[in-house]
């Protein structure tokens, strides 16, 4: 089968790769109807972090089950299927307590490769749910999303305890972070602060339920919030970055009490101690339990009661990825959708 | 009157201070009944911290209200008090929110001296809370307690999330950390890991309600309490030290998906992002909104449900208070008491 491969930094190839096959009796292998680029992926591309190269590419897919393993009791062959960007079991305290994302028998799918034709998926029962019917096309962007970004949206969200009557800001206009501004919004939240300098993102952030747009960074950006919200900062904030200055911008802008939900990567972050203490902030996030909110999220994408595939801007044949990569890196795309 | 003041490091002298007055009409005068020394003295008696020297000192206080101003409508002269170490309106909506520490007008009661005969108290009715009658003497001690460590201890035990079922862990053996654990068994914790090496501070904890005790500190204290939890951590950890190691020992002995509360005033300490991100837990603490939980520890202390002022473990007359710093910053005593 063909799946893309990171030789280095820069360098994304789509090349013959072994058929996955069935290993564990809880193995499913499913034909990927969609997979796509995912921002983290941009830190090893920019040679920010290191892997083992060669190294296949992909964690997020949907795609209909060819094949399960003999101890797989609720999925099956034929179904379409969305699952997190980590293998879970779905069944240890720490999955029942709904951190999926730290289950004590997690695999990390981006070891596998979800950028290619087919794809094992561990655990299958516990990491996989299917959707009531096969899709037609136009849901599986929407789908696929479900898989990571709109899931880690979603928890962002979540982290930041938004809720009804609550002021919401959200740090960063990648994916991840429209898809907050949609959860804020399916969250009940009031008022909805996208901070954003970029026009299309913008209006996408509008259309998901952004109420205010900040254009400033840093601290202009926190004195524009606390401007929008009495001087006190908003209730719930979204960091969805990854850098000190996003963090940071994040705790700041966030009242005593409030609450800052991060899920961007937090690279090179370090929290001082004295600020955390005095902002009275609460503090949540971290690689997103995606399988928590996976049923939620499909349920209402198959009611078409949120449309979250629009962050894909730029629909490419897999053979192609690799200027999807390319286009994400220099900010032509948002997020780049392969097709096999 | 007589008040305590810190001239410069190690060096706390008390002396003739003018009597406090009126000088707002929402101000009160307290006779002060007992005040003591706070672990958070001890920075500036070691030098850690910097203060604009001569010094007022002292931000504990409860005793008998002398005089009220105008506007004063809740409390009146004679009633027995007790509040917080910030002076707060509790109108603003941030008081009503809970987080009376970050008042949008209040005023650290440590700037006005609260180891002295007389007290002046800023937003009287929002900061003090009366006692149903005047108390007995040996009940002194805990409201007083009331005023500061005890509703410290408890905020970072409600900060943690404990409640029925869980199993929490508190890293620091001092007189908020003594508290937390008391503040634990109160909440319904089914186990309680105190971590001390002192064995008068351990056979307090275990009086409090601690199941286990851990002598063991930073990364061997973690190891220990994950043994101690099947290798997952505490459901809720309090932190009541304030330094990078019992900052990170905490952050690592938490559950994914659990809760560190920390009230230690974090001097020197720096979160690594990458860590929050992993470790998937969440975080929260700061200044104590003492006066949120006044009312009922003062209804717990009043039916003599708790007992916190055990933790006073040496009393003195207001002009020993500089006996009362050395024997703090010796370890000789937990806490001291002071009767002007």
């Amino acid at each position: 089968m063909d799946g893309a491969v990171m030789y280095a930094p820069g360098d994304v190839r789509v090349e013959e790769r072994p058929d996955p096959e069935i290993q564990d009796a809880t193995d499913a292998v499913i034909r990927v109807s969609a997979a796509c680029v995912c921002g983290s992926d941009l830190w090893p591309y920019r040679g920010v972090e290191d892997l083992e190269w060669p190294a296949p590419m992909g964690h997020e897919y949907a795609g209909v089950v060819e094949e399960v393993g003999s101890e797989v009791e609720t999925i099956r062959p034929g179904q379409f299927v969305v699952g997190s960007f980590w293998a879970t079991d779905n069944t240890c305290e720490l999955c029942r307590a709904g951190y999926q994302s730290a289950c004590v028998n997690r695999v990390p799918m981006g070891m596998l490769g979800a950028q290619a034709e087919l794809l094992r998926i561990p655990f299958a029962d516990g990491t996989l749910v299917a959707t009531p019917d096969l899709p037609p096309d136009e849901l599986i962007p929407s789908l696929l999303s479900a898989s990571d970004v709109l899931g880690t949206g979603w928890f962002g969200a979540v982290a930041a305890q938004v809720g009804p009557g609550k002021t919401v800001a959200v740090v960063g206009d990648g994916a991840v972070g429209l898809h907050a501004v949609l959860a804020a919004k399916q969250l009940g939240a009031e008022r909805i602060i996208a901070m954003s300098r970029h026009d299309a993102r913008q209006g996408l952030a509008r259309e998901y339920g952004a109420t205010d747009i900040v254009e400033e960074r840093g601290e202009n950006g926190v004195a524009k919030v606390k401007e929008l919200t009495g001087g006190l900062g908003a209730h719930s904030v979204v960091e969805a970055v990854g850098t000190q200055e996003s963090m940071m911008q994040a705790v700041h802008s966030t009242r005593p009490g409030g609450h800052v939900g991060f899920v961007g990567v937090a690279h090179d972050v370090a929290i001082p101690g004295m600020e955390m203490f005095w902002s009275l902030v609460h503090l949540h996030g971290g690689p997103a339990p995606v399988r928590r909110f996976l049923p939620e999220l499909i349920d209402l994408i198959w009611k078409r009661e949120i449309d979250p595939g629009k962050v894909f801007d730029l629909e490419l044949p897999l053979h192609e990825a690799a200027e999807g990569y390319e286009a994400m890196d220099q900010r032509r795309a948002i997020k780049a959708l392969l097709r096999p």
